[in-house]
Order: structure tokens, then C-alpha cells, then sequence
């Protein structure tokens, strides 16, 4: 959460990115430091994202964390067999803050955090892989059902018009079927790397909810990391290309 | 949700009885049809009625609902393993319409809703026995965190002052401990009879937001219906004491 | 499994516990050392204590262990879910001898351990209470049937004829259902200090095979040693009595 | 089970297949009936085919079934949550007389099955996919252990000689470590065409005992008819090259 740290999923905030010049500048720094965020954050902050043309105001959300999300031993089975654990520490207070760095605007060489307000509750259930996270969401726009449709759809970012190996073709897979997404079913097609997205309907309380699902060992984690780095290869800021990207860069 | 049936949680709504009287005159019945809630309803219409001094406006909740709820043979194996599955056949609706009626009053021989507005998502989890509910509430007046504790941990109904054999002493048990409750740990404690209430904090969105718990076999099925006709035969509307009080009722 | 100290099922081999005078004799110890077994030994031995008057001979079992039987935090929920691990440290081995010990005589102030030779495959499964093991045994004689089922029906030792507060009425229930039992639906019944049998029919390798069921927690580990405790201040050999007991042993 | 319906299993009695012919004779059909075994049956008759040197004499085997194993909706999560089913109807005589149809030689047009005595206990485990095996076997040879690990890790057949496109490299993989095989971590590798021992260790009682795991879903369903289907057609007795050859056969 430094402010010259780039919090990155390379779909919604490939610009934040630019922060890694401010990091040299500022530390003296040859390398750098490129963070992508907590597991439970990505599918909500790509959903966010793709929303994002509406302004999205405030939201709830509760989500149903996989076991492999605690890392390993982890939880111990005797806690997590056939039980919700409704609490899991620090991960609310991250989900809502780093949702909001993500979506921010660079300012000034900064990130200006989106004014979004967001309200979690985290748990864990008893399912292997796959977040699942139920979501209500106030926008300042009013788009039909079909425009938040078609936004989720079409939702795109640099990993995919940049063709970066990891990329899904479509970060974000929206779902018709009234039981779907499902972890067991759906958290690894497309590699684990898209956001599955499904039950878009109104929200009698904050206009709009829905329920998504991203895969936490793959998109939450190793594939978040390996996506950052295929995008800082593909802009120069690793390898070969970064010496002289960076050095011209300095010029500056 | 007809008119003239209560739907009733005798620690809620005792006085919705009366319904049975318009019942008789209406249809000319001997007895009369007093119905128990969903059970996913009556953890949060019970949370709700404890609140109701403090006037619950909106109300966003997301159930993990057990398996035992969907009956049985209920749901399949191979859906329910480790798994998440999003949606329950007309339980959100339920869920939302039910608890208006319940925390509604009495106006002229009808029930009138509340104005509470609920937004529900519905989701089943591998676990055996017992509702879990994250829910945030906006209300009308501004009550301190302790105040919130002593409503909930205060509330009682006709069924405590009665002394009903089947009423737990409190009908809603509050936790202190960030990890609590939990359905494996807390469901079967009062003998199923108590809602639990945990996590009571601020909520960003909507004000206030706590997770509850209640036993869908016993509080919310079986135990309900024993509670209610525990009631009924207090009041003497079942039983020998019926038959006066119904006669004397009849007269005016 | 030293040879000075009793390892003892009150129901099979309560006269071990006159190796506590010994204890007493060749160590000098005014207290003593009583055991129970292991949570996977209790079902077993129980189980072969009551064909005793056939001569069990040679015995193949394989067990599905309960998760609560490796103790808190135990098995990572990421190794226990939807999984079988077919192995558990030093189980068999335990299993094999233990069995022997409790099932054999007192010879000359020693346990002579009995003849049956045992082969256990020790797994643990998703269970959260209750051992299941398959069971197949040759005997020495050959009953019927008939008189396998009384033989467990029947089966009763001290704690049964003294009452001991512990003491489920029947050590062994038998079922007839073929699909019991089930640690979900049987292992909380008579306490948990009851052994569960079903499935007795012919093995066409040792003879006769079935199925045993019992609580690793109650009759498997607490339950074990209070029931032994209670046997032990029954016989004076502890408690108040047993200074008198002991004095009066001493003197022979 | 039928005599002049070959029940396959490619690497194990792809002679069988023989009796295509002698159903074309007898029933003069012009198609055939080709079956695989039960989905509990292709583990053990796979690793009894790999121990047929050794003359496998007597085998108690205990199973954990995958949910999977039951079809769809199968059993009810109410049942199969954190519980094992010690029964599974008509499981057992499948296993028993299938394995030793499928391990029986071809004698005078019809199999003549194998001699092995096979006692089975067959249950159901909350696991998805896989079905694990405890078995204890005697053997008329008298093998080392290394001579038994060779003789799985070196079990090959016509699917790896015709370097058929669904057969495993290996039909047998052997484990050393001691946890292993677990069917969370090794049921889908190979394709799940693969049966994986481990703990091969002497039995007490039958002489060796080892634990193996197969893919219902593929090894023994939808992988077990495809290499039958494969080896049809490589054998010529399905595809155009079938015409000629039955032609060709039916003038011996």
C-alpha cells in the first residue's frame, strides 16, 4: 500500500506502472518493486473495473474463501470441515482498500484512490480453489441490465491487446445460467485466469448485485505475478529493453 | 403470505395471532392456519426485530445456507463437495417479503409490511446444519455499538415472559470472539433454539454489519412450528382453553 | 506397552489391573500407571473380545480414521478435504500389538499376549468423528452366524454388572441394516461408549467379515480412561479404599 | 458376466477378445459385445494382472469409493458430508467375480476364470474422484519386495506395445513415499488412465499387502471403453479393416 508502489492487475491499472519510474527516482533503485493484490481482491476490482465507465459509489460485499487461500497447513480440518469461518484476518480492511488503490488514477506521480466505498465481509467455506464473493453495487450511471451485460463482456485491458502469453482472451466470463459460476465448475476453465461473473440482477437496496468467482491460487496469486511480469516485459521495464527504456526514461 | 395468515416468530410478531379470529369469521373455520417462517428468514427477521427500536431502513444479506435446508435427498454430492452453489429457488424473494410481514404490525385486522427494504443473496455450502448470514443494516436512528450489543443481547418475546418449554432463555446469544459463530461450533447450543450474533461492527456503506447464525432444522423448521404451538396453547387459542377463549372472542 | 502396565478395556480384560500390585512391588510407587489404547485399538479389541470363545486367529482390518483422531491442529484441511491419506505414523503397528496385549492372559503376574495375528491398513479419511474399520477374522471354531450375532449382542463384562456411571448398557450394538454403521448417523448413539457392528457375513478368505464402528474421542480417548478410572476406584484400587486394598494386598 | 462376452481390460486379457468371434458364430451377429469391468474392478484386476507371475491365490480387499462413482444425482450430500457408507449394492460380487473373469484364461472358446479367492468390502467415501483400495494377497511365489515393486513398474501390455493413443506409458505407477497414493494429488495424473500402488509392505496374515487408487471416471468408465474401442480398431475387429478380418476369421 505505498503510495510508490504499484498495486497492478494489468487489465484495470497497467498505468500505475509508470510509479515504478518514481521508485528509481525517489530510492535510488535499480530494480523495483511491481505488487499484484490479495487474493480476494482481484475479482472484485477487475468487476469494479469493468463497471467503472458507470462510477461505481459504494458496495457490499461477502465472500466465500477457498481453503487454499490460507496457504499451507493453513486452516486445520477440524475447523474448516462442514463450517464457515466468518472471519479471516486483515483480509476486509485489505479488500477494501486495495480495491480502491487499484482503481485510482495516477496524479501527480501518485495514485489518487478511487472514491469508491466498500464494505466486506470475509469468510471461509470448505471449497479447495476459487473465491466466491456476493456483491452489491451503487453506480452514479444508470445503465440498463444489458449495458452492465455487455460491460462485463467486453471488458479488455492491455494483456489482451497486447496478446501477454497468461492473458485470457476475455478477463471477465459472464455467466446466464441461474446457479453459476461455481467454484467445483468453473474456477479452471480459461486457465484460472478470467473472473467469472454471473446472477447480474437489481439490487432492491444499491441498485445492482451479483455474484462472481476468480481462482485465488491462479488469478489471486502466481498467475497475477506471472501476468505482471509478461506486462512489464512486453513495456520495457524488464529485461533487455528496461536499460535502455529506463535510461531514456532518466533523460527525462 | 396470505393476509390472513400470521406468520409468526413468537419472540417477533406474538400479536399477529389475532389474525386466527379474522380467519374464523372469514372462512368460517373451526381452527385456523398459523404458518413458522423460511428458514433462512427467521435468523434475520429475529436480528431485525431486536433492532426494530432503532428502525432498520435497508438491509443487505448473503446467506450460506446447509445442506439439511434443502431437504432430503436435497442436493446431489457431487453438486454440494466442496462447492459453492449461488442461487436457491425462491429463497430471496422469501427471504425479503417474509421478514417485512413478520416485523409488520397490526392495522385493522391485516398485517402491514414493514418498510424495511432487504436485498438477499441466497447461496447453499457444504455444511450439515445451520444458517449463516452476513448481513449490514442502515437504520433510522444512531445507536452506539453498545447500545446494539444489549438490544440484541436483551431482546426477549412472549416466549421468555411465558416460560414456554421449548423457548431458550435468550433468544439471541451475542459473541464477543472475531471467529464466531460458527455452525459446527455454535448451531447446536440452546438447543438450536437461539440465533447467534456475531462480528457487530461498523459497516461504511450501510452502518452497522454483524453475521448471524440459527439452526434451519430446529429454529428454523421443526423447533418454529413446536414454539408456535406452544404459544397458541398459552394464549388459548389451542387446546380446551380454545374453546372458552374463542367463544368469548366470538362475542365481541 | 511395557510389560508392568495394564493396558485395559474394562469390558475385555479388567483383570489386567493386577499388574498394578506388581508395579507397586517392583517399582516402589505408591500410585500406578493404568492405560487405555489407541483410538483405532478400542473397536477392535472390543470387537474380538466378544468372538474370544471362538479363537480368533488371524484377522485383516483396514480402518478409516476420523479426523478429530490426530488431535488440533492435526491434518491441514487442505490435505483432509474430499481426500483419503493411506497412512498414519505407527498406527498399524499399534493397532496389531495392542490388540494382542489386551486380548491376552495373566501368567505369572505378566500378559501373555494373545495368539491373533493381526493386519492393519490404517488410513484417515474426511470424517469428523467416529472410526469405521472393515474388519475380516478367522477363527478357531465355527459358529454359526447366529452365534456370531449373539456373541456380540451379549458381550458384557465389569462394567456392565458393577453399573458403572460410564458403562454403556450394551458394549456392542449390533445392526442389521445393510448400510450401517455410519459415523454421521451412529456415533453419538449410547454416549459414544458403545462399539457398532454391521455387515457380519461370510468371508471367502478368513471366514467371517463385518464391519465396526466406534468414537475415537469418547470410547477411543476421554471416555477410555474415565471408564477405566471408574473400574479402578470400583475395585479399590483407587480412592480411599484402596489404601485399605493395597495394605491389605501388601501383606500377602 | 455373460461366457461369450469379453469383459476387457487392454493390458490384462486383450486376448479376450477373441470371443468376438464366437458371438458372431453363436448369436451371428454382425457387431459384438465388448464390456469393461466395474469401476472398483480395474484397479485391483489391473494389479493382479502385474502380480499373475507370482499366482495370486487369496485377496481381502476394503475400498473407498469416489461420489463419482455413483452416477449423477447419486448419493445425497446429507449422506455422503463428512460420513463413510459401508455399503454399496451388488459392489462386492462385482468385484469379486469380475477380477477373476477378466485375470481367467481363454480355454476352448470360452474363459476359464482365475482360481484367486477375492473377498471385497466395498464403501463410499466423500471423496469426487477416485477410488482408493486396501489389499492384502497371498500368492503361491514366494517374490522379494523388490521383485514385486519390478513386477508393477515393469507391467506393460498390448495398449504400450500398439502404442495406443489413450494408453498411460505406465499402466502401474509405484509410489514409495509412505502417504502416497492420495487421490486429491495423483488421480488425474497420466490422464487418469494410470492405477498408482504404494505401501507395498508384508501382510502378517496373507503374506503382502499394498494400497492402490484408480480414476473411476476414466480408467474405469468413459478411458476403460475408449482403449477398448482403440484396440478394436488396431485389431481390426471395429473399422473398415473389421470386414475383411471377421470375413477372414469366419473361414477357419
Amino acid at each position: 500500500m505505498n503510495p510508490c508502489v504499484p498495486l497492478v492487475i494489468p487489465e484495470v491499472n497497467a498505468e500505475h506502472l509508470e510509479l515504478a519510474h518514481r521508485q528509481r527516482q525517489e530510492k535510488g533503485w535499480r530494480g523495483g518493486l511491481v505488487t499484484n493484490p490479495n487474493c480476494a481482491t482481484v475479482g472484485l476490482a477487475m468487476a469494479l473495473g469493468a463497471l467503472r465507465p458507470f462510477v461505481p459509489r459504494r458496495v457490499v460485499v461477502t465472500t466465500f474463501q477457498a481453503l487454499s487461500g490460507a496457504g499451507y497447513p493453513g486452516v486445520a480440518s477440524l475447523d474448516a470441515a462442514a463450517n464457515v469461518i466468518p472471519f479471516i484476518q486483515g483480509e476486509e480492511e485489505k479488500l477494501e482498500t486495495e480495491t480502491q488503490k487499484i482503481l485510482g488514477t495516477l496524479e501527480g506521480g501518485a495514485v489518487r484512490a478511487h472514491g469508491v466505498t466498500i464494505s466486506a465481509q470475509t469468510t471461509r467455506v470448505p471449497v479447495l480453489d476459487g473465491h466466491t464473493e456476493a456483491v452489491s453495487v451503487e453506480l452514479s450511471e444508470t445503465p440498463t441490465r444489458e449495458e452492465l451485460l455487455e460491460a462485463f463482456a467486453r471488458f479488455s485491458g492491455e494483456p489482451q491487446s497486447l496478446g501477454l502469453p497468461s492473458a485470457p482472451r476475455r478477463p471477465i466470463v459472464v455467466h446466464e445460467r441461474a446457479d453459476r459460476p461455481q467454484p467445483r465448475l468453473d474456477v479452471e476453465s480459461h486457465g484460472g485466469m478470467a473472473v467469472h461473473v454471473g446472477r447480474v440482477r437489481p439490487c432492491p437496496v444499491l441498485g445492482w448485485k451479483f455474484v462472481l468467482l476468480s481462482h485465488n491460487m491462479v488469478r489471486g496469486a502466481a498467475g497475477a505475478a506471472l501476468l505482471n511480469a509478461e506486462l512489464l516485459v512486453a513495456r520495457g521495464l524488464v529485461g533487455r529493453a528496461r536499460e535502455r527504456k529506463f535510461a531514456a526514461a532518466g533523460r527525462h
